[in-house]
């Protein structure tokens, strides 16, 4: 059993009609002059934008738009100086988790004097030590970035993703209004499933330390996904949405990690395919993960007997069940629409394998994954696999 | 389904080791003059109180000892005198749920100028705008009081137990070791778990609004409490210690509640059991809950089904389920050791309904439980019932 701490201090408003709520909301925290982040045309179609601003008339509020799917550096900093000109005291990040991603570095890059991207390079968080309060109006559930302290930034021209966070960087609130999936296109729903689900795995298929409250309330989440899964095809099914939006934020708001050893390297693996070829980023873990069970089975086969047993109701010997929870995980992502081979979006594989030992060998990276576990023969024999 | 909101601004350290942290947390709070509030001897005994003690050497420290196990209001105002005169600016509650609940209620009164019974009395809990800052070390799992914002205190001269709560009463720490719970008789272990176990069933036995994920939730807490169980009788296997007091803290840390219905009623009627005989908290509950569940079968009957398949594995029509749900849940707790008819408790129900009945017409409580559907006269059915 390990030892953990815990601490969120955000504050979720989840349901319908919260935006009245957003006046004293920044009150609370005595904005004045606040910047509303948002990414595409979806935000302003959809009305997000204008239901917002008409909160707003109380402070003085900019707008910053065009933060991409995965956000850019470049195009942060440019967020970066527009706070920093009209003095901002508060940001609002209105999208999914690239946006509030993005939204965690400019409110750390804002106050800071050197140059932005050595703190993301060096993993120096503290650096960051007068970040500007920000809250949050999702409209994409996924990444679970609305309820935690983390983000990836990513900068193309370097073909460089960087993670970054801190409690520093906990949204003061976040309004979660479900009624927004019903605007979501087929794909993105697809992925935010994939990704939540990935999140979950990424915390609960590995070694148990008998934390056996953890490992129900991660299965608790896994069962609520497959069970509401058809959101895909009905996303102005209110209660389907409901369940999505919230399984998406419980699966990352640092609970599931608790008493836990997590493992991640699905993660760090796949942001390399982001990075090489454009991929979005859940469906690179629904290529890798389960690839990657396969390759680590002895040492994940209890912890996926389990899953097999509780999640699918699979019976046999465990190397039977274990064997079949992965196989049903992946057919689980191929039934939303999610191709889990490398093949189905790209040709030109030749220069990932390169690619992947460079870059992890220019980070230091010699051993990932669970407890260190994961060397680089074995993320080789993992990309050659999900080809 | 429901809005909520969710807001739990708690830091837990969990695990072993934790006390040394206790400088820094109190640094950051500035505390200067801290006053530590136990309960009985037990802290005294097992050195628990000179560790906490050996980590203020930088500090300012008073005790205060001789909190009850339904903290007594003209106790704690004793407290709220010491904490007056020695200007105390945070508190350190060692002690488990009455302790606890006790330090809340002094952190409120320490700077209200009228009488603290009044603000109890009327509800008035923003009248308490001023609380001062506390942390806990937790000493016995069961109320979930470190984790939440709520306190019930009793004033035996009056035969009242008052509920009391509000943000201002979230603990800013709190310390949770299980190695603490190889030092608890088996009485309290059993009604720890009876406690945490009816918590839970508060916040899932209504109607479904359709909170697939909650409910899911709510049965992992409920099904890791029933594994780990063997506590009562091997308090020092780390394993269980370390499950039971997470569960005893999920089931009310507020994240149960959202999306959900709840109920309540048990508690309410059951602190009544409390006020007139002295029975323990947990046994109360442990009495009026499957009474309760009789009467309001056929509302609660649906989620009896649900909790009897997935938590006990039945199979059988919907009443039969239901009804041999509501059986298991009798035996689960008279297999702790537990006795669920008043009957084992006191001789003399004479009084019972008729003060009950005098009780919460004076408070103008005409109905109670999920949405308010119990009335008066089912109270009176289940009070009969449980003789």
């Amino acid at each position: 059993m390990l030892n953990f701490e815990f601490w969120n201090p955000t504050r979720v408003l989840f349901g319908t009609d919260y935006l009245q709520r957003l006046p004293d909301l920044l009150r609370t925290d005595n904005a004045k002059t606040v910047l509303i982040v948002y990414g595409g045309g979806s935000a302003v179609k959809s009305g997000l934008l204008q239901r917002v601003l008409d909160n707003l008339s109380d402070f003085r509020a900019f707008i910053f738009s065009g933060v991409e799917a995965n956000p850019e550096y470049n195009t942060l900093m440019k967020a970066v100086e527009l706070a920093r000109s009209e003095k901002v005291d508060f940001i609002i990040a209105l999208g999914g988790g690239s946006v509030i991603d993005g939204v965690k570095f400019i409110s750390g890059a804002i106050h800071y004097h050197g140059d932005p991207w050595e703190v993301l390079a060096k993993k120096n968080n503290e650096a960051f030590n007068q970040a500007v309060p920000f809250g949050t109006v999702l409209t994409l559930p996924a990444t679970g970035s609305e309820v935690n302290s983390g983000a990836v930034i990513n900068r193309s021209e370097l073909k460089e993703k960087r993670t970054m966070g801190g409690p520093q960087f906990f949204p003061k609130f976040s309004i979660c209004d479900p009624t927004v999936v019903a605007t979501i296109p087929e794909r993105q729903l697809a992925n935010g499933i994939v990704d939540a689900y990935m999140h979950t795995l990424e915390q609960y298929l590995t070694t148990s330390y008998g934390n056996l409250l953890q490992e129900r309330e991660a299965e608790a989440i896994l069962a609520t996904l497959i069970e509401i899964s058809d959101v895909v095809h009905n996303p102005s099914d209110y209660k389907l949405a409901y369940n999505f939006m919230l399984c998406a934020s419980h699966a990352l708001n640092g609970s599931l990690r608790c008493g836990a050893v997590t493992d991640w390297a699905t993660h760090m693996i796949g942001h390399e395919l982001t990075a090489l070829y454009g991929i979005d980023h859940a469906r690179t873990l629904a290529i890798i993960g389960p690839r990657l069970y396969e390759v680590q089975f002895d040492l994940k086969k209890d912890k996926l007997e389990q899953y097999g047993r509780r999640i699918f109701g699979i019976e046999g010997s465990k190397d039977e069940v274990a064997h079949l929870a992965i196989e049903r995980t992946e057919s689980f992502f191929q039934s939303l629409g999610i191709e889990t081979r490398l093949s189905a979006y790209t040709d030109s594989q030749q220069d990932l394998i390169p690619h992947v030992k460079a870059k992890f060998t220019e980070r230091g990276w010699t051993e990932m994954g669970q407890n260190g576990s994961l060397k680089m023969a074995e993320v080789e024999e993992i990309l050659l696999n999900c080809r």
